[in-house]
């Protein structure tokens, strides 16, 4: 067990103090000189213990839920208070930095420790997700799915590396599955719901070298964006580098290569559009043989659906006009399909006001990634605030907050859950 | 041993014997199933013993010189006569087909049994080589190599997949290394070469369906292209597909695939020009991963060197340009660079109005592909004749050649040696 601290009084003790907690937190490992916490490993248990320590100075009593998601509540001004949300989650990507999940749920646990006994009308529930990011199951948010009553058997039978299945490593960690309904669901009188998270991206780090630096600290969600993925297969004709005259060519990688270009062109022209070719390979792959075959992919988000399906139908057209052009058949396979999330227009409106009077201007910014915010939205009222992430990085060890960001934060989410008012019973 | 065949009197049986023996001998393999004769494997024995008859049933008396390379001479008309080599190789690709290579040398063998006691005044030195393709050393044209004196040691040392060495495998097949300067030397007083090979490419097969099907069965190769080859690097950021906005990003393979794009226009201007981009991989390979890191590679090809050299410079101007639109570094590295090879002006002339006579076409071609025929034009007036090969097709179990065409390469190969004069000593 660490030693106890002494509550922080000045701004800039608490973001400090914030940060050092995530810092102490990513020394719980599976992997010894890195940070990797995978849903319910041996490290987690580490994790819930040092958090549950935590919690327990600012008061609060944490349960871990039957997903293994570890939740306190700070009560309300009385018994049947409507209850508002802080989470975000606790597990990582292999060899990850502090602050991707963690960074929300202790900012969170910050914000009940400066309210001291100050009363609100509304419970707080702090939830530390225990699986967002899909790294164990091949699938993310497995438990903000269990907590809003979308964990399905499908999904709890889905099986890691080694063959074991979601329910088999719940019942491992000490758990049941079969009280999932009991143990996870959100309190039914949720009335808001607010995750704090890093960027993840450059957007607002860029508005500084843009000259305009105090709107690069936070951004307020106001959309998750909507995902399409295909697997991309072009089909020529192998055929020998030096004996096939250009005009004679069906080169995949030429046709495969002019729709990445027209991609790249087309995703530039529309603010809030990315279009990504993540995955190239030519064969066979040899110097002096032309590709007959290409495997490529495309990724394309947005936070309008029919802005998405109108790209997605735009670009799967350049890629068979690129192959027609050159005798190359092109087969586009949807892989997913994800709709876009817009978060609550009232309660982000709350968040934009909360951070000008903190004295902060947090423009609105859409979601690239996907966060269980987009989860816990399907069952209450919810909302992002993102921090700045400095280089963009994110799901690497150099991933870093900057001490002023995230006092800005706690600041914004201090004055939202001293302004918050709960509708009327 | 095969029983003995009568020999063929018209031309169609003549065409359909040299294709009925190369069929034969591409039974003789190390891998059931398939045609794969690699230098100095075990097959080799058995196609020196099948040759060995054919060549006997043709009078010639053939020996294996000390790199393992068949060889016989039909005598000229006085002992101190010039002599004219014809050749190609018996060695293949692993899943070969029945004709690159062995056309040659039995189209040779064919003529010279059709020559019967015709006094020539020059000596025919007919030349199996034993290693063209470079599938078992890494490294081509060996035994032409040895034939030129320019075997170095360092050959000699390359080892295959299993580390044995050129010279140790030379020894398990019974011959000697020290013996090569003796036994492999081209004779002193060879005036004329030539090598009849299928075209391995489109380009005759082309001409027919361009309205042109008498040009479409020959040609008379005036050049072997020089080749430059680079290994690319393209080197920009890994970011998150969905947080990264397209200004922000620093995509390498946004820029290696405009680069494609470009070296495949440019190519197209000219045509004896061609460039391939064969090698293309993107790292890291996810579907939801801007790519930061793509190898890939360019192969440049042309029978003029200062057009190539031309077009490389300006293509690597290209890849650095379109890296720099992107912040994207670019990095060349030269992994083989051969110069053209021009093939015997006059012979080749003689060559031309010799299929004229014989009643065929037969255009300058450049070959895009090496042959011993490069390495031997070092030591004597080279030059080589191609025949169409159906579908472009070649390295490939399917390759074949069409009985006509055959027939028209025997027929044009024996009105050269008909007439061709060798220079007064």
């Amino acid at each position: 067990m660490p030693d106890a601290q002494p509550t922080p009084t000045t701004r800039a003790a608490r973001g400090s103090r914030i940060i050092a907690r995530c810092r102490e937190l990513a020394r719980i490992t599976d992997v010894p000189g890195e940070t990797t916490r995978l849903y319910l490993s041996p490290a987690t248990r580490d994790a819930h213990t040092l958090l549950t320590w935590w919690f327990r100075q600012a008061g609060l009593t944490a349960r871990i839920d039957d997903t293994g998601s570890l939740r306190a509540t700070r009560r309300g001004s009385h018994p049947n208070a409507p209850t508002l949300l802080l989470f975000s989650h606790i597990d990582t990507v292999p060899n990850a930095g502090a602050f991707d999940g963690p960074l929300g749920v202790l900012l969170g646990l910050a914000a009940i420790e400066e309210l001291g006994h100050t009363p609100l009308p509304f419970h707080i529930e702090l939830i530390a997700f225990s699986e967002e990011e899909g790294a164990r199951f091949g699938f993310p948010f497995l438990s903000s799915l269990a907590a809003t009553g979308q964990l399905t058997p499908e999904l709890l039978s889905r099986t890691d590396a080694d063959g074991i299945s979601v329910a088999e490593a719940i019942r491992s960690f000490g758990l049941d599955p079969a009280r999932i309904p009991e143990t996870c669901q959100l309190p039914a009188n949720t009335f808001a719901a607010l995750e704090v998270h890093i960027e993840q991206g450059p957007v607002l780090e860029a508005r500084e070298a843009e000259g305009d630096p105090k709107a690069a600290q936070l951004a307020v969600v106001d959309a998750i964006v909507g995902q399409s993925r295909f697997e991309m297969t072009f089909t020529g004709h192998a055929n020998h580098a030096g004996t096939t005259p250009m005009p004679l060519r069906h080169d995949a990688l030429a046709a495969a290569a002019q729709w990445v270009v027209e991609v790249e062109r087309y995703a530039a022209n529309y603010t809030q559009l990315v279009a990504t070719i993540g995955r190239m390979t030519a064969l066979p792959g040899a110097m002096n043989i032309i590709p007959g075959n290409v495997i490529t992919s495309l990724d394309v988000r947005h936070p309008r659906d029919e802005s998405r399906h109108a790209a997605v139908a735009h670009l799967l057209t350049k890629a068979e006009a690129a192959g027609a052009l050159r005798g190359v058949r092109v087969q586009a396979v949807a892989r997913a399909e994800q709709r876009a999330v817009p978060m609550d227009a009232a309660l982000t409106l709350q968040l934009h006001q909360a951070a000008a009077r903190a004295g902060f201007e947090a423009r609105s910014l859409f979601s690239g990634a996907g966060h269980d915010a987009m989860i816990v939205a399907s069952a209450a009222p919810t909302t992002m605030l993102f921090l700045r992430s400095p280089g963009g990085l994110s799901h690497h060890p150099d991933e870093t907050v900057r001490e002023q960001d995230v006092e800005a934060a706690l600041a914004t989410v201090l004055d939202l859950l001293l302004h918050l008012q709960p509708p009327q019973a």
